[in-house]
C-alpha cells in the first residue's frame, strides 16, 4: 500500500489508457444505442467467433472448480484421479473439432477438463437428455454444478466410459488473436450463453437454467459488456483510490487488498435492460434484445469498500462529498474508460455490503466478470457493479461517464428521441421489483399432470429488499396462486441481497388446450410490478417489470 | 432521568393503565374490523357529537400558533393587537351557536381566536369564497395558514371589521364530559375533517386542501386513532425505555426528553387503508372507508431515538436485538395498550431519522396526534408512528399486540377470510410508491381555459424514497403528460421523508365533454405503481396503491 501525489497519478492514467495498441477502424463502441446499426457488423463478427467461442475448457483454466473437486474427492466411493485427465494412447482433438460434433447425426461430443467424450448414445437413454445437449460440441462442467453431481460421483464414472479423446494442448493456450480487433482478446465463453451481441460480448443463460439453482455458475451467469474485455496482470495490478480535490491518493496492490478483512455476500445482479425483449413488443426501443434471463446470483468475496474509503480517511458524514465514482480498466478507442458512480451514504453504510471483489462463488472473478477487481454494489442496476475496477474517486458529484448521465435513465412513456432531456431522470441505482417464469417457456407444450401444471421462476427487488410473495394466474387475475417461495435467503431487508426462487403448481381445468400465465411479485415495502408495458414503455427499454405474461399449449 | 427496576416498572404499568375509569358496556373497540358492524352505533355517536365537534377554539387553546403570530407581528404595517382579542363591549356566544351559523340562510359565522365574525357579506365578494365555507361555524385558522395569510396580513385587519362577538369563555374549557363514554375526552375536531369513523375518532383532509401547502395544519393533518385519545399529564408524564431481559430501564421526564439534542425532519405520514375506498368497489373489506386522504405532511422536532437508546447502552450490531416495540398510552377495556415495533436497523441507523417527537409544525404535538410524545418512524406506515407514547421496549421479537400481527398486513387477491394466515405476510413497515388527484375531484365541473385543464395532486413513496416522476393521461395512457413537480423537499434517498406537490397541464381536445383523468408516480427506486385495484384486491383493502383514475366533466 502506497500513497502517491497528483502528478504521479495523472501519468500512471495516461500509460494505462494506451497500453494496449488497438486499430481504430474495426473498433466497435460498447454504447448499446450503436448496436441496432451494428447488427449486420455483429453478424460477421458471429460467425467469425463461431469456431472459438462453443468450447470452455479454456474458461475453466482461469476459474478451476475448486470446490467441486473438493467434494468429490471427499467421496470415499469415488476414485476420481483418471477422470479427465490427459490420456496417451488416446487421439488429440482441437476445440474447433469438437464443436463441429453437436448433433446425433455428426455424434454428441463433450469435454470434461481435458478430456473430450462421445456422449451420443448415453443421451438416447439419459433421462432429462434434453438438457445436457446444450452442453454439445463444449464443455459439461457447468451442468455438473447445476445438477447436483456431486450427489450422484457415479456420472463422472459413467463420463469416463465414453471417453474418446483429449483436448489439444494448443486450444489450452489463448488462441492466436487478430491484434487488429481489440475485442480478439475476450475470453472464451460457454456455448450455453446465447448471446444479445457479440462485440461487445453481453449474453445471458438459458431461463430454465437460471431456477435450477440457486447460485448460478461463473461460466453460465450472464455477460454484460461495454467494451473490450481488458486483460490485466495480477501481479502489477494496482487499483487507485482519491477523494476529489485531495493530494494524498492510496494505491493498493491485488495482495495488498486481499490482506484487508474479508467480507462475503451472496447477491444477484441483474442489468437494467432484463427483459427488454417483452417491452419492444410495444414499441421499438433502442437496445440489446435481452430475454429473461440478463440476472444471475453468485457469492462475491472481497473487502468492503467502506474499510478503505476509512482508511483513506473518508468521513461517511462529510456533507460535501456524495457520490463514489469507479472507473474499469475497460476503455474506449478516445482513452476513456467505462465508469459509473453511487451515492457516498451506500459505499459508506454499514449496512450497504459494497465490496471490492476478487472471488465469484468461491473462485477468483472470472474475466468477463471482472478480473482482478469488480466492485459489488448489492441491490443497485448492474451497470454501477464496474468491472476491472481501476480507480475510486470519492467526489461531491456524479461521474460523468456517458452511462452515468445519459443512458440508464428511465422516462415517460411519451418521451421520445426528439423531447428527450437526460437530465431529468436521475440514473437508476436501486432496482424495482421484478419476477419472471423460467419454466415453462413461451410456447412450450406442457403435460397436464393431476390436473396440474409446475410453473418455476426467480423473483427479486433492488435496495435490500426481500420478496414477500409471489403470485400467478392462468386466467386473467381472476384466481391467483400464492407460488411456494423454494430457496430464499435468510437476510432480512435492508439487506437481503439475493432472489428468491419460487414454483407454482397451477390447477388447469380438464380439457384446455391452451394458458396464458401471468406471475407478478410483491417485495418486503409491498411495492409490486406494473401490469402492462404500455404504461412503462421508455426509449431505452430499460427497467422493464412489467407482469411476466407467457403463453403455452398444454398435452 | 432515572433507572428503574423491574418490580417498579410492573407495579407502574399496572397503575397507568387503569388511572381512566370507563364503562365497559359503551367501550367500543378501535380495530377496524369492528367499524362495519358498529355502523349504527357510529351513526348514533355521531348526532351526539355533532354540536360539539364543529368549533376548533379550544383546540387551539392547545396548540397555539406561535409561529403565525411572530410572523404577523413582525409586518410593520400590522396593527396586530386587538384581533381575535376579547371585547368587553360585545356580547358572548357559545360555540354551539357559533356552529348553528353554517349557511348563508342563517348567516355564515366564524372564529378566530376569541372572536366571532359573520362573513356572510364577505364571502359573497371574496375570491375562491367556496374554499372558507369549510370554516362556515367553526374557526377560521387553519385555512390562515393554508391560504398564506402572512403575505397578506391586511385579511385579519378586513376580518376584524367583521366581529359581532367573543367565545364564550366556558366553551375554552373542556365541555362537561359525559364519563360513561371513554371517548368523552376526546379533543374537539376542526369541522372540515371528514370522520370515516366517530368512535374511535378517524378522519381525513379535504383533498382539495391537502395540495394546497406543503405543509399540512395540524388542525386538518388526518386523524388515525384506534382507542380513546388518553389524557395525558406533561408534568407527571414518564417514559420508559428498555431492553428485553435486562434489569436496567431508563425512565425519561418529558423536560428531560426536551433537554437531549433537538432533531426535526419533513416527514409524511400515510394511513396503510389511505384510498380503501377505491379498491372496495372491487369487492367489499373490512377495514374504514378512507378517501385519499389520509395522508399528511409536517415537520417533526424531537429526539433521535438512536440517541436514547445508545444512553441506554444497545448497541446497533448487536445481532440478538431484531425489533423496537412501541406502547401507547391509549388502551382498551382489558387494559391492553396499543402497539406497534419497527426494525431495529431502521431505529438505530443515523439515517433512520427515527425520532420521539414532541413538536408538530412548530407546536406541542396536539392530543389528537400524541401528546405529548409520538415516535415518528419516517418513510414507515402510520400505524408504527405510535402515539401518546408510553413505552419502548428493545427485543429479539416483534410487538404481539393485534395491529402487528393481525392486521397491516396484505395478501394476495385470492386469500378470503377463510384461508388467511396472517403470520405468512410480513407486517407492513415502508409503503409502496403512491400518488393521488386532489384536484379537481371525481365528477367535479371542470372549466377548459385556453385549451387546458389543470391537475394536482401529491405523490409518496416510503422507505426515504423520492419521487422521480409522475405522469398523467386523459386518453387511457396513449399519451401520458410529466407532471411539473412543484414542491418537493431538497433531501435525498433514502432520507427523502415527504411527499412532492405536482400539478399539470393537460391539453382537451375541443367538444370533448367529459375525461377519465389517471396518475401514477415513479419513485427513484424506479419503483411505479400497480395499475388497477383488482389484481392488489386485499382482505384488508390497505396498500391501495393503483393508479389513481377520476372522471370530470368539461365546461
Amino acid at each position: 500500500m502506497k500513497y502517491i501525489g497528483p502528478r504521479v497519478m495523472y501519468h500512471r492514467l495516461l500509460s494505462r489508457r494506451f497500453v494496449n495498441q488497438f486499430s481504430r477502424s474495426c473498433y466497435q463502441f460498447g454504447h448499446e444505442e450503436n448496436q441496432e446499426s451494428g447488427a449486420p457488423r455483429a453478424r460477421k463478427y458471429t460467425k467469425m467467433l463461431l469456431g472459438a467461442s462453443v468450447g470452455t475448457l479454456l474458461a475453466y483454466k482461469f476459474y478451476d472448480y475448486r470446490n467441486n473437486a473438493v467434494v468429490l474427492a471427499e467421496s470415499p466411493e469415488m476414485k476420481m484421479g483418471n477422470v479427465g485427465v490427459a490420456k496417451a494412447d488416446l487421439p488429440v482433438y482441437t476445440l474447433h473439432e469438437v464443436s463441429e460434433h453437436s448433433t446425433k447425426e455428426k455424434r454428441i461430443w463433450v469435454t470434461y477438463k481435458e478430456g473430450v467424450y462421445d456422449i451420443t448414445d448415453f443421451v438416447t437413454e439419459h433421462p432429462g437428455g434434453d438438457q445436457i445437449l446444450l452442453a454439445a460440441g463444449s464443455s459439461v462442467e457447468p451442468f455438473w454444478l447445476l445438477y447436483a453431481v456431486h450427489n450422484n460421483p457415479h456420472v463422472l464414472q459413467i463420463l469416463e466410459t465414453l471417453r474418446i479423446g483429449n483436448v489439444s494442448k494448443e486450444d489450452s493456450q489463448q488462441l492466436v488473436a487478430d491484434m487488429s480487433d481489440p475485442y480478439s482478446t475476450d475470453p472464451q465463453r460457454h456455448a450455453a450463453l446465447k448471446p444479445a451481441s457479440v462485440k461487445p460480448f453481453n449474453a445471458e443463460t438459458p431461463p430454465f437454467l437460471l431456477v435450477e439453482q440457486f447460485i448460478t455458475p461463473n461460466e453460465l451467469f450472464y455477460v454484460r459488456n461495454h467494451l473490450p474485455v481488458p486483460q490485466v496482470d495480477p501481479e502489477t495490478y494496482e487499483l487507485e483510490v482519491e477523494v476529489e480535490g485531495r493530494k494524498k491518493c492510496l494505491v493498493l496492490t491485488l495482495d495488498e487488498i486481499k490482506k484487508l478483512p474479508r467480507h462475503t455476500i451472496t447477491a444477484t445482479i441483474m442489468c437494467a435492460g432484463n427483459r427488454r425483449s417483452e417491452m419492444v413488443k410495444v414499441k421499438p426501443v433502442k437496445g440489446l434484445n435481452w430475454g429473461a434471463a440478463a440476472v444471475g446470483t453468485a457469492t462475491w468475496t472481497g473487502v468492503r469498500l467502506r474499510d478503505v474509503l476509512i482508511k483513506l480517511g473518508v468521513d461517511e458524514d462529510d456533507k460535501k462529498l456524495k457520490h463514489v465514482q469507479f472507473e474499469g480498466l475497460d476503455f474506449d478507442p478516445t482513452g476513456k474508460t467505462y465508469g459509473a458512480s453511487v451515492p457516498l451514504w451506500k459505499a459508506m453504510s454499514k449496512r450497504g455490503d459494497v465490496i471490492l471483489a476478487y472471488e465469484m462463488n468461491g473462485e477468483a472473478i472470472p474475466r468477463d466478470h471482472g478480473f482482478p477487481i469488480r466492485v459489488i454494489v448489492p441491490g443497485v442496476v448492474g451497470a454501477r457493479n464496474v468491472k476491472w475496477l481501476g480507480r475510486i474517486v470519492v467526489s461531491e458529484n456524479e461521474s460523468d461517464s456517458h452511462w452515468q448521465q445519459n443512458d440508464y435513465k428511465g422516462f415517460s412513456p411519451s418521451t421520445d428521441w426528439d423531447t428527450v432531456d437526460f437530465t431529468k431522470s436521475p440514473a437508476i441505482q436501486e432496482l424495482p421489483v421484478i419476477s419472471a417464469i423460467c419454466k415453462p417457456s413461451e410456447g412450450e407444450k406442457v403435460k397436464v399432470e393431476d390436473g396440474h401444471i409446475v410453473v418455476k421462476g426467480y423473483a427479486w427487488s433492488g435496495g435490500g429488499q426481500k420478496i414477500a410473495r409471489v403470485d400467478v394466474t392462468a386466467d386473467g387475475g381472476s384466481t391467483w396462486f400464492v407460488a411456494n417461495l423454494d430457496h430464499q435467503d435468510s437476510a432480512e431487508p435492508p439487506q437481503h441481497w439475493s432472489w428468491t426462487l419460487w414454483s407454482a403448481r397451477i390447477p388447469i381445468p380438464s380439457g384446455t388446450k391452451q394458458v396464458e400465465l401471468w406471475a407478478k411479485a410483491v417485495d418486503s415495502c409491498y411495492n409490486t410490478q406494473p401490469e402492462t408495458f404500455k404504461n412503462i414503455w421508455n426509449l431505452r427499454g430499460v427497467l422493464s417489470n412489467a407482469y411476466h405474461r407467457i403463453k403455452i399449449k398444454l398435452v
